[in-house]
C-alpha cells in the first residue's frame, strides 16, 4: 500500500445563489485545488506542503481543513495509516468561493479512492463538513455539499443533515469575478438582520421555490429570474465597493443573472455562452477598476462531477 | 350563438402546502364545483340559480365570484353578450378547500370556452383572481392558478405575476377532511407574526426548496419529508380542535404528510394508495369526534387538467 498515490482536482463553489442563503449552492469547473495524496509507511497524517497561500494556511494536520477531514475519517473506518498531503491552493483564500471546502473535500476523498473506496461519497460528507467547522467555526454545508457532489445542491435540512444533488442544467456559464479584497465570513452573518417581514419571506420563498423548479426543470429563463435577493445581498453589497456597479455591468454584458458569492466578496453571473461569460468579467473588472479594485477573473462552467481524479 | 351551452366541473384546491404558505397549491379531482352556463339573446350576465349553497351566496353577479370574473373577461375582449349561470356548489364554503376559486375559475372558463377559446387557460388568471379578490378582499393566487392549471402550481412572484405549473407526481391520493367548523380567512392571517426569526427562515425556505425538487423529480419521499411548517401551521392548529390529534392519527394510519388545507379548517394528507386515503380519513373524522366535531370526507387524486367539461 505504501507507494499508493492520487492527484485530485477538487472544485470551488458559489454557496448561496442569491435567494438561497445556507441552503443552495453549485460547483465550477474552475477555480479548484488540487490535492496530492500518498500512502507512507508511518502511521500520522502530515502536510508535506502548501503551495499558492502565501505561508497563511496552517502545516499542523489538526488546524487544516484538508487534513482535518481526512483525520475524521480514518478514525470513523477504524484504519490507522501513514498519509501525506502536498496542497496546491488555486485559489483565492477568504474570497467566498469555498476555498476551505475544495480542500477538504479534495482531502477526504482522496484518502477513500487511496483505501478503496470504502465509504460512498455522498458518506464523506460529515467529514468533509468537519473541515468547514474547522475553517467557520459553523459546519455549513452549501460549500462543501457541492464541492463534493457537484452541479446544484440543495441543503434541504441540517438536522437531519438532508442533501439533495438536483438534475444538470444545459450549457450555463459562470462568471467569478474576486475583487482584491477580504470580507470576514464572521462580520457578513454578523451584519444579518435576526428578524425577517413575513411579506419579504414571502417574497424570498417563491423566488427560493422558483430556483429550485428553474433548476429541476432545465427552465434557465425561470432559474435565472427567481435569483433576487430581499434579505441578504441588499446588506451585503454594502460590504463590497462597486457590487452595484459591476453587478450592472454584468448585467449590460449579458448576465442572466448572478450576485455574491458565498458572503463575498466574490461575485458569480450566469450566462449562455463562453464569450459572454468573459464579457461580463471584463465589464465587471472594468468597473472595480473604477473603486480602485484590482481583480482576478475566473470563466468556469458548471462542475458536475465533484472531484475529479488527475492521475 | 343564443343556444349554446356547456357544464363544467371546476376542482377544489389545498393552498399553501404545508410550507409554502402564499405560493404553492395543487388541484384535487374531487370535490369540486358545476357550473352550467348558457349565451341568451339578453346582454346581462345572470345568476339563474345556486345549488348547495344553504341560501348563503349572492345571485347578484356584480358580487358573486362565479359570475365577476365573467363580467371581468367579458369587458376586457369587449363583447357584450347574455350569459346564464347555474352554480351547484359541491363543497362547503369557508372550509379552506378554495370554494370561491373553484367557482370563479369555473366561471372564466367556461364562457372562454363558450365563445370559442379567445384566450388562453393561462391568461384567464386575472380574471379568476378577480374573483379572488371579491371574496377574500385581497387577489392571492395560491387557490385560483392550481384550480385553473391542474396539478401543483408555484407562485414564484405576485408582481409581476409568475405562476409555474410543476410537473405531475405519480401515485398520490389526497384526504380531505372537512371537520364542521369555520375559520374565518381574516382571522387566519391577522394572527400571523409580523416578523419571523432569521434561523426559521433557514429552516422553511430548506423544506420549500425541497417539497419543489421533490415534485420536479417525482421524489414522493422528497416532497413529503419536506412537509414541515415552521412558521404558520404551529399558530393555526390552535384554531382547529382537534388538529394535533387527527394529523396524529392520520399519520398512525399511513400519511406520508400533510397539514391544514389554506386557511384551514380542512386538513389534507397525502397517501400512497386509495385504502390507505381511507383509512387515514376514517381515523381522522374519529379523532374530530373526539372533540365533538362531525366531519365530511372526501378521498381525491390530484386533478392536472384544472376544469374539465362535462357536456
Amino acid at each position: 500500500m505504501s507507494s499508493k498515490s492520487i492527484k485530485v482536482f477538487s472544485p470551488a463553489t458559489v454557496a448561496n445563489v442569491v435567494c438561497g442563503f445556507d441552503i443552495m449552492g453549485f460547483a465550477v469547473d474552475q477555480p479548484g485545488d488540487i490535492i496530492e495524496m500518498k500512502l507512507e509507511n508511518h502511521n500520522k497524517v502530515v502536510i508535506e506542503a502548501i503551495y499558492g497561500d502565501e505561508g497563511k494556511l496552517p502545516l499542523d494536520p489538526e488546524k487544516n481543513t484538508v487534513s482535518i477531514s481526512v483525520i475524521h475519517f480514518l478514525k470513523h473506518i477504524g484504519i490507522q495509516c501513514g498519509v501525506s498531503i502536498k496542497l496546491h491552493k488555486k485559489m483565492p483564500l477568504g474570497s467566498g468561493l469555498g476555498s476551505s471546502s475544495a480542500s477538504t473535500v479534495g482531502g477526504v476523498f482522496a484518502i477513500n479512492e487511496l483505501l478503496g473506496k470504502p465509504l460512498n461519497k455522498i458518506d464523506l460528507l460529515p467529514f468533509a463538513m468537519e473541515g468547514e467547522k474547522l475553517a467557520c467555526g459553523v459546519a455549513h454545508a452549501d460549500n462543501v455539499a457541492p464541492a463534493l457532489l457537484g452541479g446544484f445542491v440543495l441543503i434541504r435540512s441540517y438536522n437531519p443533515l438532508d442533501v439533495i444533488k438536483l438534475p444538470a442544467m444545459d450549457n450555463l456559464y459562470c462568471t467569478l469575478i474576486h475583487p482584491h479584497m477580504t470580507i470576514n465570513t464572521k462580520d457578513a452573518r454578523a451584519i444579518l438582520p435576526n428578524t425577517i417581514p413575513f411579506d419579504t419571506c414571502i417574497n424570498q420563498w417563491g423566488n427560493i421555490g422558483g430556483a429550485v423548479a428553474g433548476i429541476c426543470m432545465n427552465d434557465k429563463s425561470l432559474f435565472t429570474r427567481s435569483l433576487q435577493d430581499f434579505i441578504v445581498e441588499p446588506i451585503r453589497a454594502k460590504l463590497i465597493p462597486g457590487f452595484d456597479l459591476a453587478k450592472k455591468a454584468a448585467m449590460n454584458a449579458g448576465a442572466l443573472a448572478g450576485g455574491i458569492s458565498g458572503s463575498g466578496p466574490s461575485i458569480f453571473m450566469l450566462s449562455e455562452n463562453k464569450q459572454i461569460a468573459q464579457n461580463i468579467g471584463y465589464a465587471m473588472q472594468k468597473a472595480f477598476q473604477e473603486h480602485a479594485l484590482k481583480s482576478t477573473l475566473y470563466v468556469a462552467q458548471i462542475n458536475y462531477e465533484g472531484p475529479i481524479i488527475l492521475n
